[in-house]
């Protein structure tokens, strides 16, 4: 452990199980070891635990020490140096102006992460570490075999059951083998972002044929935040389900924030290196050159970020495409390269000196996000030529960089009204070879700030469900602020339940599983269940208590909707119990064959069998329930 | 006005305009007013105001008197005389079990209402006092002439603009004519819900040719509540758009608190009659009665309530088809029917005098809400046989109603997976021959408890955007507690997003004109503007403060976000007006034509141009903005 100066604050964050979940390891091959947890049932229930797929890393597992200042523990550490492909080397030298510092003074208050290490590792000369360079080359890694295992999650039990969804043209098996997953890396239709300096994190796959994942945004900016909250912010997002993070950081102690981030990321890290490229030139776009982003490029790398979204498509011929816009260029990025090519005059640097990027990013294996920065920020300007040229060059790009065997997603809109969301999904897979979207919501209209989150859930949901890899989050405070711990939540859980929603619809085998084992519980009753198998249990828990603050309207067979006395699920369970006990009796003669219109005209002939019935019903008391014997 | 009995404690409502908005009123024909808001931007805008649906009747507007205990001015009276057709009669007494009280104490604590009207209207025997009925007679009537400038908004100005969007068959003209809307009445494509005894309300359109609307529910239960928070969730919940409110009470007092709200409701009133009725009988649904029913019918028709929920749809033999759900039957007043039929081995009195409703529902112009009993209370019983076997009936009963002249609207579902939404609204259209469909969300997912305005938020902008007229909001709470003031909000507020993403989606003529001010508003900085324009102005202030509290900074030309170095607004506002000034120069020769792919090819053509102008760049000291002489 590294020694704690009492004048500095130490970084906390939040540990410990989920409630109602325990943290579970499948495992796999050669000592692999699948995180995972899983939500116990009352006993009552009499069901199996259900499996819930977890981006949380250590932080909910009970027997993980912890320890902020040292970072987590290197899972893929082993894994990586026995490919033989790589090679030690120091560390680049921390500069004054990684951190936006223009005099001599390093830190600005941020304590550099004690625990950096300062021996890193790159490709051996002429060897390309990716994931999808070993795939084409017929490689199955324990990278590949963690992410088989975890997407697998709940299939067994449901093979056999018929498949329910639309797709789209996706090709989802029934289950996922390590072969499956080798396959789709080589065809570029998924990545697995694995920076060999980041060994912490727990691999995943991002691809239209495995469960939708999500990105939560965290970083400070010049104007807010600093760094303890957002290493707990990176914690919190992930522990409500957030499968990567995205550091955005752009004020000062970027490069010292992110250290902190990345040693204790359990999942993939991903910036955007034009900010901090920016910050080196003193905020000045004009003053950008090829050089400082490439150093920037290494410095990240070398500090393990597992994707960099680079704008490589904002072409110097497309800026004035934007002009009439309603709201112009939104994306950061893709403004400083607009700045740059108009004051230059120049086409982009990071077009034309895409090949040398590629060769920083193989020996690194940093995944490409080409950066969508001529998006639309409006609902004006969705769809425009500005943006499906850039998409055009982006599938371009995205041919170079398969070339050079990087891994590649490619970043989508932004906002767009409902019905021009699926040409979207549509134009990218044609440009892009199915290469794995990344969208940023889509938000549907421009007329709710502070309900952002769900203007753009409502887009998410849909280009999920149309193909899209990974939904990127929008908080409440999206146009207004930046997120606090609680917009982070809100953000994470309304993304995982759109998320969620695309894959019941696109039919992945074994979603259904969770909704309907909440669906069991809330019909009996069971409010511990419901709560536990909830995207958010402290939420719903605290939304019943409002009403029903007593513990023992927790095991009650009522709820504060009807009350005691009047309730439909108790009507049903008694309306249930009724026709189980007339399984081969007059009702059944009357029901209609599945899916065929029923027209009530079998009624009439009924009559005397329910006649009969209600006889029954009279001589034995006006009873609903009857015990088997009861009746004939 | 009522004495007041320093006893009784006196509801209070909030009144006042939305910030930003003024209350206006479009003159028609006769001396017709129609209430809207137009919300006033900043003068440096040089823009004119931003039309605004408004449901909140007179409590937004600073002129208007309001007294609680004495109810809102009654628009249509004179209307509604005018025609000729109706006549006064005494109410009918209220009686104890009204209220839900089996002892002589008729209040059980609420205060009666003390300005009820001793005399209530109802057809002339023979008449049919139904909009259907005029509208059929080819009668344009004043609520027609109001309906039509109400959904006008802001179209006059849109004349001429491309129509963009997908209507999936809609019929939706660039304008709405009175004559319009009174085909739309007959055909049964559009309701008004407008009871002759609720003259306070302010006429409007259900249907899926005019804008998509939502209704919010209120109600207490016998768990919780009382009359004056109900009258408050009323107006609170259409001060921020609710277009129809439900009464869903079920406790005591149901007949007094319904007094309370619906003289003091500007927009139409819905409940459940059965919840009444059931209350009548002691909760006990066996002993429901044709007669019993028939007379709660009555006593809310004379009330003034504008639609009744009737689940004539939850037939005996359907009732068997519910034994194998995961959630059985959800609907309150589908179990209570299912439960009658199964005790009584009978067809459901509802379905087997529906001709008898229809002639009370035509006495009064009460709309129907044929409810969906049957509605699938989980994402694994979506779609199902029981579901679908209901609607078909509901269909029939529909072609029954418009025999009468009764106004029909369809109530639909519940929870369904996005992939199998379509489904439902293409089998109610061709079902129930395009009778308006009013659906509760659909949830698409059962996994987010806490969150289910968001899960169902999904799928009411899907089934808004494929033809769905009206959507219920979900809040937080639902299968949680029972909604209070801040999830009243959220809820609505959500709705409205999904209905505007709907209306958008659909292609409503003037529906962009908000979404483009408010985004040239974010472009240009104009917070106030931003704010204004939004559907919550003061949760998108107190956002933006929480970040950036002083005054000051919402004026500044920038936001919390990016900080006052860098932001991309700033930079695209260089670009543009950069290209401004190229207008005829070599960057716009560059420019692809719209929607042709773009290969950047010309750019090396271009070479010689580009050279000249960062010449010109250059010696011009590197700035962007240059005056229009410096170029040559």
């Amino acid at each position: 452990m590294a020694d704690r100066d009492p004048n500095i604050s130490h970084p906390t964050v939040t540990t410990g199980p989920i409630r109602g979940s325990k943290k579970i390891y499948v495992e796999g091959r050669d000592g692999l070891r699948v995180a995972m947890r899983e939500v116990h049932l009352e006993p009552s229930s009499g069901e199996p635990p259900v499996p819930v797929y977890d981006p949380s890393g250590p932080y909910t597992d009970p027997d993980a020490a912890i320890d902020i200042e040292a970072g987590l523990p290197e899972l893929r550490r082993d894994w990586i140096r026995a490919r033989g492909d790589v090679e030690e080397k120091t560390q680049r030298a921390v500069k004054a102006e990684d951190n936006g510092q223009l005099g001599p003074d390093r830190s600005g208050g941020v304590k550099p992460f004690p625990n950096v290490r300062r021996r890193v590792l790159r490709a051996k000369p002429g060897m390309n570490v990716t994931q999808m360079h070993y795939a084409k080359k017929g490689i199955i890694t324990p990278e590949m075999e963690y992410v088989a295992i975890r997407e697998n999650l709940g299939r067994k039990e449901a093979l056999g059951t018929p498949r329910d969804g639309e797709s789209f043209g996706a090709a989802i098996p029934d289950f996922i083998t390590p072969e499956f997953v080798r396959d789709e890396i080589a065809r570029g239709r998924a990545i697995i972002p694995a920076n060999i300096n980041h060994p912490e994190a727990e691999p995943m796959a991002i691809g239209r044929n495995f469960l939708v994942k999500i990105n939560a945004n965290i970083g400070n900016s010049a104007v807010a935040s600093d760094v303890a909250s957002e290493v707990d912010k990176m914690v919190w997002a992930t522990r409500w389900g957030a499968d990567t993070v995205m550091d955005l950081s752009t004020g000062r102690n970027i490069h010292d924030t992110r250290e902190w981030i990345l040693r204790n990321s359990p999942v993939p890290i991903g910036t955007v290196p034009i900010y901090q490229a920016l910050e080196k030139v003193g905020g000045i776009a004009e003053d950008l050159t090829w050089e400082i982003f490439a150093d920037t490029l290494i410095e990240q790398a070398e500090q393990g970020v597992d994707y960099f979204t680079i704008h490589a498509g904002v072409r110097l011929p497309y800026v004035p495409l934007t002009a009439k816009r309603v709201t112009g260029i939104v994306s950061r990025g893709g403004s400083i390269m607009a700045k740059w090519c108009l004051a230059h005059h120049r086409e982009s640097f990071l077009y034309e000196k895409f090949d040398e990027i590629c060769e920083i990013m193989k020996a690194y294996d940093v995944s490409f996000s080409l950066g969508d920065g001529l998006r639309p920020g409006s609902i004006a300007d969705a769809n425009d030529v500005a943006q499906f040229a850039e998409l055009y060059t982006l599938g371009e790009l995205t041919k170079k960089a398969w070339a050079h065997d990087c891994q590649v997603m490619i970043e989508g809109p932004g906002h767009v009204p409902m019905h021009k969301i699926k040409e979207n999904m549509d134009k990218q897979l044609e440009s892009c070879g199915e290469a794995p979207f990344y969208t940023l919501g889509p938000l549907t209209t421009d007329i709710a700030p502070g309900y952002d989150h769900i203007t753009s859930a409502i887009g998410a949901a849909q280009i999920g469900w149309y193909g899209t890899a990974m939904l990127c989050y929008v908080t409440p405070k999206e146009h207004l602020g930046l997120p606090d711990r609680d917009d982070v939540k809100v953000g994470v859980v309304t993304y995982k339940l759109a998320a969620h929603a695309a894959d019941l619809a696109k039919g992945h085998p074994a979603a259904k599983v969770r909704d309907d084992a909440l669906s069991r519980a809330r019909f009996e009753f069971r409010w511990r269940d419901q709560f536990n198998l909830s995207l958010d249990p402290d939420t719903a828990e605290q939304y019943h208590d409002q009403t029903l603050p007593a513990e023992g309207a927790k095991t009650a067979h009522f709820c504060s909707m009807c009350g005691p006395k009047f309730c439909s699920m108790k009507i049903t369970q008694e309306v249930r119990d009724f026709a189980a006990k007339q399984e081969a009796g007059v009702l059944n003669s009357l029901s209609p064959e599945p899916h065929a219109p029923v027209d009530g005209s079998k009624v009439d002939d009924a009559e005397d069998g329910m006649e009969k019935m209600s006889r029954l019903y009279r001589e034995k008391g006006e009873r609903l329930y009857l015990d088997e014997e009861e009746v004939e």
